[in-house]
């Protein structure tokens, strides 16, 4: 173990992570790199910074990252509509790759020869920083502490801080559930979720009021689109991470977003959580309304079938793998003419397409319509169409197929 | 043309389809035997009866096919979660290939070489029926009236009809929309519709209330399956088509099902439709809320990455393709042990998943829990899985691939 | 028929074409621009011109496209290792997209208003040809003699040019067979070769020697890569075009690369060709080879699973569809590390890998080998690969799946 | 270690696995029971016998599983034309899911408690041997001597015989490759093909002469399908384990199924391998030749759109999960119609189909044909069936897409 002399801890101030800060000094005799990310998760970051000075960190970084975590991971990730296994939007899966790249060029700035994360060893947060750390730096040693140590009990995590004189507050309002919160989201496992035919208590959500509680009256906005990504809230331009918090915001308020899953974890076992993605929610319900006027049939469909593939990419932590950047080279390519804009009405947790329009329309009321449309389509050339379309199904049912 | 002599007609008792009757008649000079199914559309199939007999007909079809329908077409589809474009339930789609098959099979019956139907030649029914059709009797003589005559305007028709004697309900209140119903779900398209901009009006909705004016207090049910089939409602076996108009009515009461898209038809343009669906909305939330907890992780993606390609089939009209049947041989196969029971919250348009539980359950909560769970899972074989996995892409880096 | 101004005839002198330079005039009294274009299919073109001139034609294009063929065609198509059905190399399809980007190019320069091509109503070429037609100029007017005249018999047909005073070679050596030849291949229908169960009779085929007469020695290749393209051969660099000529000329002197297939027309039915595609046989192997050393897994495999559906655009006409061009992106991009060199044996029909090397090979000895790797690769981290792999499996088996 | 009591060993009599029966016995004082299985690796299991019973072994399993092995594994992967990464037919990989099977029976039946095989912790087969024995024994210990024990080179594993007593055959001739063989296949690894430059030496091929050496004169046959398997060779119906041994024959002594392969191991490296699968070569293009006019397009596309995936399943050893169960259910219902005879010519290497036939035929020379067809195809038909397909492309160029 004396082989690691520098190691990037993801940091976020709690117990958990200043314990491992602790333990890796302790155990490994190694110098210790602090890295604490701001995506939006809600919470003061300067405390993290005076803890990690407390403990002695000399070399302490704290970075605001919320426009590159919505610009090249968030916003990259929705022009698929991209969902895992029909419902979840990915929140804590998106954010991931962005921390395994920060901490691998903290790593290769400081000198670190490791790197380090709270993760637990039977979830898929480990897969995923692991995958990039190694995928960014093949060389770096990865240590996942909850893999590694025996404080396998709240217990024994107290009496290590105790005995080392990590500070713990005992008497904060703590809510009982895990959680993770970044600007796509926030989730929540454990307690009386790991019962799937338990309903989720109502004040376990931080985000959204309830469909109850929300406004009586319905809110309209408009979102517009540039090749497929969303640049202004109502006509007013705005960097993609603000537009994510707008989109928060007003969902939030609205009762919408809230999801209640049973899922498949990459490690192999199903596990229930919550999730708050009052924004995520707003905005794959937009971009497919945006991409429904102005994306090609096939390419729509092409799209939507590479989805699962894509979504079990991010989920399973290769974003940084060759595949998926292939698969966003064709995905971006797609995005082009995604642009206009679509009208939503918000109400009581539902997010009700309300009208889309397009420079880039490819919807033509001449053709469609069913009045005279003056020749623009031959309806006879449909019956050519049925009659060969049908030709195969025609000769094995001749041949006394069934 | 002379080479008809009897066609069988899918005849609704309306304008159109009594035109085409006599239409069929002067045109061919051939005998027409009418066929009415209900298949949940909320109409009265008598009158039907009625129009035909003083039309002449002489062999009147009216078959009750709800029950066939919902079970052998709707529940079938509903296991693979069907969805096309990402949204639309295909409540038309599936209805076409039933009637497609009672055509063939009264025309075996009558001796009639021919079927007709009044789906125009813009639109995906014409393609759904007379695919079906080919599929099942190839060499029967299709006769689509709206892609022959001359009549292309409502004011044509009607004097086509003043002029044969049809009667004509000129002041009954009719809907502008161009409308379709079934048990599944009701169709709008049409007039305002046609510009993708324009909200829907609120008294276009028939099905369903609007979520404002929905109760203020929430709705449970309990769904229970067998075999990925929902069988019992709150514990109450039903058929399948009880199931479902019980669903639509509790959904339609609760606002929930309305969907406003614009989708890209088989024949080649994008179409605005409005749908209502509030059986199917809920149950398709709820079918995959107990294939979480039922289905293996890669049975379930895979069934997933095929779904879209399924959807289209049926969208396009391929029902009775082999292709289609090969597909739903896995998708059914998949089902034995999609079984259990599903609880919903049902609120002002929101479907919300309250609890799934299942003998078939795969979710253990020993292994997925935060807690310590006595060693039924070995966090250290979590490292060389994710070494494993990083091997191919840390390879890569070393040899310098970014 | 008289809103045709101007017509560009994809016209090759031969006698069927020839019929429709004259029947054109005849029946639509318009002007005639011919296109002939040399894509290697080893004929003179000279002789079309002189044709054209004796029948009064005054816009001539004769175009050598052998060098765009392969480069923007033949070998973006090779790339992604496309074979249709398991077999067939697209050798026709691939050459038809280009005819029809020509057509409306010189369409645009004439101001002909409208296009004409020599296929018949059966077949795929008349898809192809027009989808592309469509697609680069939607306006266009597509003319297809062969689905509106009734010279539907060789007969008739050879009436029809003695009564215009078309030359025809009614002594020369004619193939019995319908033929298409370009640089990737040349292909045969018809005659016996509409019984499946009849083998092609041997001097039918034209551009290989039979395996059994071919050199009781080997040829040894060597071929270089350049982001997945032939750049060299045995060191010598060389045009796309020369590359394929190169490898149609050592390929069909060792009996390689003839096909007897029964395929699936786009128009539904099936039907069976011959094809010699010397070169294009040699290219797949050895694409498959420098591929297997410098592409990553996955990104293999999702090429592999996407290839039937590229395949199938391409097969169906899709060339200029938004669809192919998509995937093309993803496919282009998979290439650049696609770089070194693919050495063949080449021996009676047989195409064997005997060595590939490559700067970017992912290949790593020191972590495959069964020798001590000295710590390259931890053995012990399979152990949590499988277990975690296999954990969905062993809680599904401990439930009592079977 | 002590919990082990009972062990059931893949047992093949050679040097490896009698070291490892030894060390379990050492290391873990369990009891040791042998399986041998005859899977038409062509050696004598006699000597294995005497050897197990030298070595103390009590229970000695020893199983022709040649028909199993054939008419359940190999029969039911080919009817979906399976190739992994367009090139390896999976001899090895299929062979594993069986033994793995029977490591459980036999466990179960002499109420073992671990099984224990002799594949090294670099390759594939310790996960298909595992991944099988965890999916069918959940509760399972599996025991591989690579992964744990530190004789890792030759030397000390002939030292740990020496001083054993384990007979060791110093001087018999002994290939230096690491080999596998089966009734499908047999391969070869290591030494100088970790070289992917160099060529393969002629003298280390086993089952197959050369291309070179193979008669100078062709051998036609013909095979008979029923339900996609092969049920007679030249009219003589004989058993699946016949089948395939009738043709390795064949084959092999053709210069038939050599193969020199790159490929992806599923731990993540690439590995270069040479595989001799004379039988399996000829059935590959004799199953797709006789699905060629058997099957309708659509199923046979989609058949081939998801066969990478299958191959995938089973080359990384999932052939007992659900999702290849499922997708067996689905080639399986294909292949229905996949009967007929299909004759080919075997000539230096080289398979080639020389006819087919079928009772099952969808092809329909009247339709296909050149000549006159008497009316069974409109060919106006196309015209329409190519507007259609066009529309949305033409739309989209009208509006100045390109």
């Amino acid at each position: 173990m004396s082989d690691v002399k520098k190691v990037v801890l993801a940091y976020s101030g709690g117990l958990d992570t200043s314990v491992i800060l602790k333990w890796l000094v302790e155990t490994y005799g190694c110098e210790v790199v602090t890295f604490t990310a701001d995506l939006g998760q809600g919470e003061e970051l300067e405390p993290a910074r005076a803890k990690a000075q407390a403990m002695g960190v000399k070399e302490i970084y704290i970075d605001d990252l919320r426009e590159e975590f919505v610009r090249d991971f968030v916003f990259p990730m929705f022009r698929a509509n991209t969902i895992y296994e029909g419902e979840y939007l990915l929140g804590t899966s998106i954010a991931r790759p962005l921390i395994a790249k920060r901490l691998v060029e903290i790593a290769n700035a400081t000198g670190a020869d490791a790197v380090s994360h709270g993760a637990t060893g039977k979830g898929n947060d480990q897969v995923r920083f692991e995958l990039g750390a190694y995928a960014l730096k093949p060389g770096v040693k990865v240590i996942a502490p909850w893999r590694e140590w025996d404080l396998t009990s709240r217990e024994t995590l107290l009496a290590y801080a105790d005995k080392h004189n990590i500070p713990v507050d005992r008497y904060g309002k703590k809510s009982p559930y895990s959680m993770d919160a970044n600007l796509l989201h926030i989730s929540y496992e454990g307690q009386v979720l790991e019962n799937p035919w338990a309903e989720a208590e109502e004040d376990m959500w931080r985000w959204t009021v309830s469909p109850e509680t929300a406004p009586d009256v319905p809110t309209y906005i408009e979102l517009t689109y540039r090749c497929g990504d969303i640049v202004a809230i109502d006509g007013v331009e705005m960097s993609p991470a603000t537009v994510l918090a707008t989109l928060n915001q007003i969902g939030g308020a609205n009762g919408i977003g809230r999801l209640d899953l049973v899922e498949n974890r990459y490690v192999g076992m199903k596990s229930r959580g919550c999730y708050e993605t009052p924004g995520g929610t707003i905005m794959l319900k937009a971009h497919r309304a945006i991409e429904s006027i102005c994306l090609d049939r096939e390419v729509a469909h092409l799209k939507d079938e590479l989805m699962p593939r894509y979504a079990s990419m991010i989920y399973n932590g290769y974003w940084w793998s060759p595949e998926r950047k292939m698969m966003q080279t064709m995905i971006d390519a797609s995005q082009a003419p995604v642009n206009g804009v679509v009208r939503l009405k918000l109400y009581k947790g539902n997010v009700i397409v309300a009208g889309r329009k397009s420079e880039d329309s490819l919807f033509d009321s001449t053709i469609a319509t069913f009045e005279d449309d003056g020749g623009a389509y031959n309806q006879k050339d449909a019956e050519g169409f049925i009659k060969l379309n049908a030709l195969r199904m025609r000769i094995a049912a001749n041949k006394g197929r069934v």
